[in-house]
């Protein structure tokens, strides 16, 4: 029986670029001719970017084509482009992955971005290229399906049932359920407590240094003790 | 016994416009060296200015004086105005308050915001300069103090218990309750709907669209039928 493995999130996880993300999707929305209120595209936020446009346009009854999407993805990458300078980790994140890589309990990022997106975001986590990194590339089809988690638990070489997903939006935790993981929410994406919790998680945390604070009651156990 | 008074909250309820107030918080804050989660940011929303500053800095135990206050309320001014073009009614809040207007139904918006400020967003929605309009002009305590929607019920000559405040925001409903009014929440400020349950809504419609199509709901009586 081995430690748990945490499998983490990236965006509104480690990385305080949900409302960026939100309202550059807004942009490109509204570049395409589609305006669409801001809560409805928060809650959206998590999936794939070609899964939350289907999602947005099948709500309001607009024709889905290709090149729409492909319009969307553009715009978003470029609006977000803008919003890059104001995003950092959230607290605590460094100090999270710094911590767990020095008690050894294994770890690894799992996003729907894409590695070219994702790359600038890690080197501002400081992480190390060793580590293990799941992105869109890796597998074919990003969250809420499972494929991001159950590589990642691949990777970490660790049972399903010994690995716990962190993340903050309803999609982390669907995935998580799908992979047969343990879910676990954080706030800082911008989710109320009760959705999160009505999506699957375990617990809730603020940030991740609340989770930090209390990392013991996610079933990790530390060699040094 | 007359029908019921609606009092409406502006940002966030009838006007799309939270996630970027809550971004040119994020700037201000920055702009005077404090960095802090947006998500933590969002959650304050809807409390008048000085109040919102107050709180945040509290959190953080960061000294309170009146000269970083007014810097920031000066920043936040600064930094919305940028986002302003992007900024519009939510579906349905014009036909919501056209509707009122023909069922002679009262109604007044009650908002945190000065009149300065609020102006530019009330002709966007189309609203009269006849119209009922309560400004942190007009009190001496914005929100989540009951001082506007008191004075708005007080205007519209109903009794606080035949009126009803609609918000987006947890201090909505925070100061609908003080000022003994029925509350009723809106998701589009991007709140979860159990947190508006918890902080006291009576009901949660998703925007002022869905509002208007159950309208009777929250006891509205119309006189045509």
């Amino acid at each position: 029986m081995k430690t748990p493995a945490l499998v983490l999130d990236l965006d509104g996880t480690l990385i305080d670029s949900v409302y960026q993300h939100v309202l550059a999707w807004r942009e490109a929305l509204s570049e395409v001719g589609i305006s669409l209120s801001v809560w409805r595209i928060h809650r959206k936020v998590g999936m794939s970017g070609g899964l939350l446009a289907q999602a947005l346009l099948r709500e309001i009854e607009h024709p889905l084509d290709d090149s729409i999407k492909d319009r969307l993805q553009d715009a978003h990458a470029r609006a977000f482009a803008r919003y890059a300078p104001t995003v950092g980790p959230l607290p605590g994140a460094r100090e999270l992955l710094a911590f767990l890589t020095e008690q050894e309990v294994s770890w690894a990022i799992a996003t729907s971005s894409t590695l070219d997106t994702a790359r600038e975001t890690l080197e501002t986590l400081g992480v190390a290229d060793s580590a293990s990194v799941i992105t869109r590339d890796d597998v074919e089809r990003a969250k809420p399906d499972p494929d991001l988690f159950v590589e990642a638990v691949r990777r970490l070489g660790v049972d399903v049932t010994n690995a716990c997903v962190i993340g903050d939006s309803v999609w982390d935790l669907l995935a998580a359920k799908r992979a047969r993981t343990l879910g676990v929410g954080l706030l800082s994406g911008g989710y109320g407590k009760e959705e999160l919790v009505q999506a699957g998680a375990f617990r809730v945390y603020e940030d991740p240094a609340d989770l930090l604070r209390h990392i013991n009651e996610v079933g990790v156990r530390l060699p040094s003790w």
